[in-house]
């Protein structure tokens, strides 16, 4: 490239939109964020409104929660209301006059810290996005995975265990069941069911209105009963990404999403499970576990981003 | 290419070294075989032999069963004996004198299947070789996908079940335990050890000796416990196939491997439990389920054309 770019890149949330534009060192060099309304049209034209407050620009890029095709469709979103085969990529590029690049938030957040973050350099690694529920971008040898349809990364719906807990997706066992924060209050509501968790059940008031922040506040007091959740809990991260490294070979997994703020109690258990529960693990390299650097920013600087990686 | 060239691959099976030699076309214009010996030097000194039967040559490939590096070094091989940290790539280019290019033994199936078999044309595909255990290989994004250490498609050890049967490998509840093979025989034993499989038993003479060749015979002649086994197996080779379809989203899945034997049987449930398991099976399209058509060969084939795919 010879002449400086301006690349905007807007992550479409459940609550609000944050639209940023990288220059050509990927710096931010200019932010603005709305409130996400509700239904098609308004989010167009809020999307709209977000880019036109960034302009001049030279490429734009979209990043959604939920499962986005090649063309920049989004099939559903559980998180945003009203959204159905909702055309974004080419409503927006109508009212723009411009290509639109459209993506998964997770797989945002995954180019985010390829370029710019924890995973920089890196030809082969897998972004895991822990949140209310699990999502997840794969690099390989130097590409964005997109898969056959654009759908690569619905790691969360993984089934780890068939006769295990039921999914609001239909199956049973589903990885995020366990791994996630919600899976997190989850593990820890059934062990203050089992009259395992006092003092965390004593800060929450009651066994359910036990949550994983009160499970972090008891364990971060060296409450043993809490640490053991965590226990339990790094254990099921670490199966899904030892299935994943079975699967892929990674050199890199990148842990990110809202359960990085409490990698200070999950990280030495998935670190000791993933060793255990990964196949010949005497006869290979462990891929590095790093947590993710971008923060909130990451689908923002993301989707600035899927315009270069889509290319490659 | 502007000259004809001659690819020479050789599979390296636990019983027998299987060589091809094709040709521009990928028809195979030169075969020779012979017993796979026992420790490194001697099956290096086989390798060598069977190359010279089919020289002239312009590249060579090798394709072995177990864990590869990028380099073409077998760290073990469950199948083959006293194998450990073995050299072959590096120890048969400085016998020939020429580049040898070295893979997992279910990497060079994909690799024939893709090139010259059903997922000729596919640039986002699993294969997955059902035999005594299960193997894969990846490729996405037009690319044989490699990871960072060569190891990527060891989907075998993909845990379904953390508290199920124990596998050889030390861990639990992996997928190979059900969905292979040896898995087919396990699924049926337990059954027949409950009393549920009158006629299998008949045929086997004894619970213990109750194989997925006689669960293939009951079936076949229409005994309803027999097919209510293969059922139960289809559902856990979907498990996977559903697990793998929504970390990657391939086009296509392939399977091969001995279990292609009984498809007659197993494809029904397989695809029935596949729309079942997949993640938001309606909101995308389901990838095609082909098995596999290079038979035996695939693995020399797809060895042959190492060469060509790892430079892509």
């Amino acid at each position: 490239m010879t002449t400086p770019a301006r690349r905007v890149g807007i992550d479409v949330g459940g609550t609000k939109c944050l639209a940023l534009c990288l220059d050509d060192d990927l710096q931010v060099v200019g932010e603005a964020r709305r409130p996400t309304p509700k239904g098609p049209d308004a989010i167009i034209d809020t999307l709209v409104g977000l880019a036109e407050e960034l302009a001049p620009f030279d490429t734009i890029g979209v990043g959604v929660p939920g499962l986005v095709t090649m063309d920049g469709t989004l099939r559903a979103a559980p998180n945003l209301v009203d959204i159905r085969d909702f055309h974004v990529g080419r409503l927006l590029a109508d009212r723009l006059g411009t290509d639109v690049h459209v993506d998964n938030d997770a797989t945002c957040a995954a180019v985010a810290e390829w370029k710019r973050g924890v995973a920089r350099g890196s030809d082969d690694f897998v972004m895991v996005t822990l949140g209310t529920g699990i999502g997840g971008g794969v690099v390989a040898g130097g590409r964005l995975v997109r898969g056959a349809n654009g759908f690569t990364g619905e790691i969360g719906h993984m089934v780890v265990d068939p006769t295990g807990p039921p999914c609001p997706c239909g199956r049973r066992g589903c990885w995020e069941r366990y791994a996630s924060g919600s899976g997190l209050g989850r593990l820890a509501r059934d062990a203050a069911a089992a009259h395992r968790l006092t003092r965390v059940v004593e800060i929450a008031g009651s066994v359910d209105d036990v949550r994983g922040e009160q499970l972090a506040v008891a364990a971060r007091e060296g409450d043993l009963e809490a640490l053991e959740v965590f226990d339990e809990f790094g254990r099921w991260v670490a199966l899904g990404l030892a299935n994943l490294t079975n699967l892929l070979d990674p050199g890199l997994l990148v842990l990110g999403g809202g359960l990085a703020a409490s990698k200070d109690l999950s990280s030495g258990p998935i670190r000791r499970w993933f060793a255990e529960l990964l196949y010949a693990p005497e006869l290979r390299p462990h891929p590095r576990l790093e947590f993710a650097e971008m923060g909130e920013r990451a689908g923002a600087i993301g989707a600035a981003l899927l315009p270069v990686v889509h290319a490659l």
